[in-house]
This record gives structure tokens, C-alpha cells and sequence, in this order.
């Protein structure tokens, strides 16, 4: 296993004293899933928490009707919380956890991350750390769809996947998705955001003419 | 201070080591706190995690427009998980902390608290299992209001709080502010209720004719 990649992804892990890291390394693997590949489904258990060494993993709610939502995603360098903590608190949950793009992961089974987490004063802090801000992102989450409308939300969706390309890659399908709401209504919308001149709509692509 | 009564409601802490106990004993103090008090305001710091010995507290944010929406409650026999994970995490939050009812607290400082969990297994086991519940009612409630109209989030609120008296005590406006929603919307969906013989409606209080 090359540990320096490890390292250099997640630079905590040279924190967390010799003893520990090499038991984390000789009792986790890693694994590569491909896109759409699911982790665990609903009311099943991760057997090993995931930590992304590359690729984006997608954790969302499908309704009885279908419709979606996302509830986070997991980025490189960022370890799945919501595996990490129900596995700490020994509870199920009902989410898809799936892979958006191919991803190599780092793979570290349930009584090992137990284990780091009981002794390991750095690798608590690191648990911490991500389910603080979990919690959070949540509960601002509840707050967004509970208080704003699709309009306003598809703004700041926008927004935040504008910061570093004024050319966003996605499909009103995918936004719908992201946002819990239906594909009909996310057209609508750009299509009068682009009439007013805030966007151009192109094929699988969204141009932003202006700085939002 | 009364230590049996704090181990009534906090059983596990008898588990905790004697030393851990008589240093928690040793640091907290109990403090009453009137109905409505708040205890943290916008971005403001705990300093203390209360962990409640009688009342109930009510976390929720609100939103520009003023309409109010619960994230959770804590009640006797638990600890409010956000005070405690944004001391771990060490992260602020935007929502208010508020007193629903006369409430005796046991107040752990911060750096006490951060203490227990470092020394203490049975502690991280306690603080792990509120945080996921905590988490995964979080989820549950993103997707609530993302996939579920007012009509079957109020019938869920009816069923929920119909558990062990056919009398559910409170206004409209309190289940608006419950769920997210306009007073208005509230007292029209429960005339419909009440029309449709499943409840019916009284000054402060509603009658459950129909078991949910």
C-alpha cells in the first residue's frame, strides 16, 4: 500500500503516532468503485468506512414517488461521516450511498476505525471535526428547503457550483436531483434565468454570463 | 449538589470511572432556566453544555422572513448535541437554543466536557450514540420536508404527539412554527381534519377522534 499517498490525501494521519498508523494500514485496504456503484442501500451496514483517496461519492434520499435528494457529498481527502458515525453509534439509516465518479478509496474496517478512535487523541479530532460540520451543512439544509423556494435554491446551486469554471457540467435532471425537486420545474426556471440574461443553457452544460 | 439525582437521569454516568464522575461533579454546576430564556443566540458559543435534569429545550432556526422552524428538542435524560459537538468540532452555528419550559440543568463547562471525552469511554459512547441519532433525525427531517406536502408532515406531527394522550396541547401557530409552515396554512389543513372527523378542534388543545 503506497502510505505516502494516503498521507499526502489526508496529512492527519501522520498525526496520529507510529503504532496507530501502522495498524490502520495493515488492517485497511484500498479499493476502486466505478460511477454509480453503491457503497451500501438502504438499512444496510458499512462493513468499512470509506475515505477518498479520489472521485466523489453522492449520499442522497430517493422518495416513495422517486424523487430525489442529496444530502452530501464526499469529496477527496473527506472520509464518508455518515458511515464514520454509525458506526461509532452502532446505527442504521436508510440513504443510498453511491459513487459519482470512478474513486479509489481507502476501505478501514468498522473495528479499526473503533479502535483509532478510542486511541487516538488526532484522529478523534478529525471524526469531530467532519461530523460538526455534517450536522450543520444538515441543519442549514432543513432550514433551505423549508424556507426557500426552488427559485432561490437553483440560485445559490448556481452560485456555489460557479466559483472556479463560469461553465457548469450537469443536466436539469441532475439539479432536480440535487434539490429534491422535479425536472419540469428546474427547466422552467433556468429558462427564465436565461432570459433574463443571468445564464446560457446548452447542451449537458450551463454558461454564466454573470458574476452571481 | 445532588449526585443521585443527576445519575437518576444520566445513568450511564455512574459508568464513567469514579475519578471521571467526581471531576464532573466537581466542574458543573446546575443553574434553572425560566421558559422562553434562551440559552445561545446566533453564533454565539456555548459554554457550557446542559445536559437536562427536568424541562425541555427547543433548537430552530429562523429564517429572514421570521417563520421558525424546529431542527430538535431536547428533553430529560439528554444533553443538547449541538452545544456538544460544536465544542468538539469546535464550530458555531446560526440557531437558537430556547427554554420551552422551566428547565433544571446540569451545565458542564467546555473544557471539562472535552476532558470526559478524552478519558472516557462510556462518555464517547453516549456522545456518539446522541450525535447519530441526532444526524440521522436531521436527514429524516431533509427529506421530510423536502418530499412530504404540509398536509402529511401535520399528520405525522398529530400521530407523533398523540402517543400517549388522545389531548395534544398547543396553538396553531406553535405547530407552524414546528414545521415550517404560516399559521394560516396550519389553521386551514386542521379544519379540514376536523371536517374529515379524524380530530377535533378546542381552545389551545386538539382532541384526536381516530386513532393515527
Amino acid at each position: 500500500m503506497d502510505i505516502r499517498r494516503i498521507l499526502k490525501v489526508f496529512p492527519f494521519m501522520d498525526n496520529i503516532g507510529e503504532e496507530n498508523l501502522d495498524y490502520l494500514i495493515k488492517s485497511s485496504k484500498i479499493d476502486t468503485f466505478k460511477t454509480e456503484q453503491e457503497m451500501v442501500k438502504d438499512n444496510q451496514r458499512c462493513l468499512a468506512i470509506p475515505f477518498l483517496l479520489s472521485g466523489r461519492i453522492r449520499v442522497f434520499k430517493i422518495s416513495k414517488e422517486g424523487k430525489e435528494i442529496t444530502l452530501y457529498k464526499v469529496n477527496r481527502g473527506q472520509m464518508c461521516v455518515l458511515s464514520a458515525i454509525c458506526t461509532l453509534g452502532e446505527a442504521n439509516y436508510d440513504v443510498i450511498v453511491q459513487f459519482e465518479e470512478i474513486s479509489d478509496v481507502l476501505l478501514i474496517p468498522r473495528s479499526a476505525f473503533v479502535y483509532l478512535n478510542d486511541n487516538s487523541k488526532e484522529w478523534r479530532k478529525y471524526v469531530n471535526e467532519n461530523v460538526t460540520s455534517l450536522l450543520l451543512s444538515t441543519m442549514q439544509k432543513v432550514g433551505s428547503v423549508a424556507f426557500d423556494d426552488v427559485e432561490e435554491r437553483l440560485y445559490q446551486y448556481l452560485r456555489e457550483h460557479s466559483k472556479d469554471s463560469n461553465i457548469i457540467k450537469t443536466t436539469h435532471e441532475k439539479i432536480a436531483m440535487e434539490l429534491g425537486s422535479a425536472r419540469e420545474v428546474i427547466s422552467r426556471k433556468l429558462k427564465q434565468f436565461e432570459k433574463e440574461g443571468l445564464i446560457k443553457l446548452k447542451r449537458g452544460k450551463i454558461e454564466i454570463l454573470y458574476k452571481m
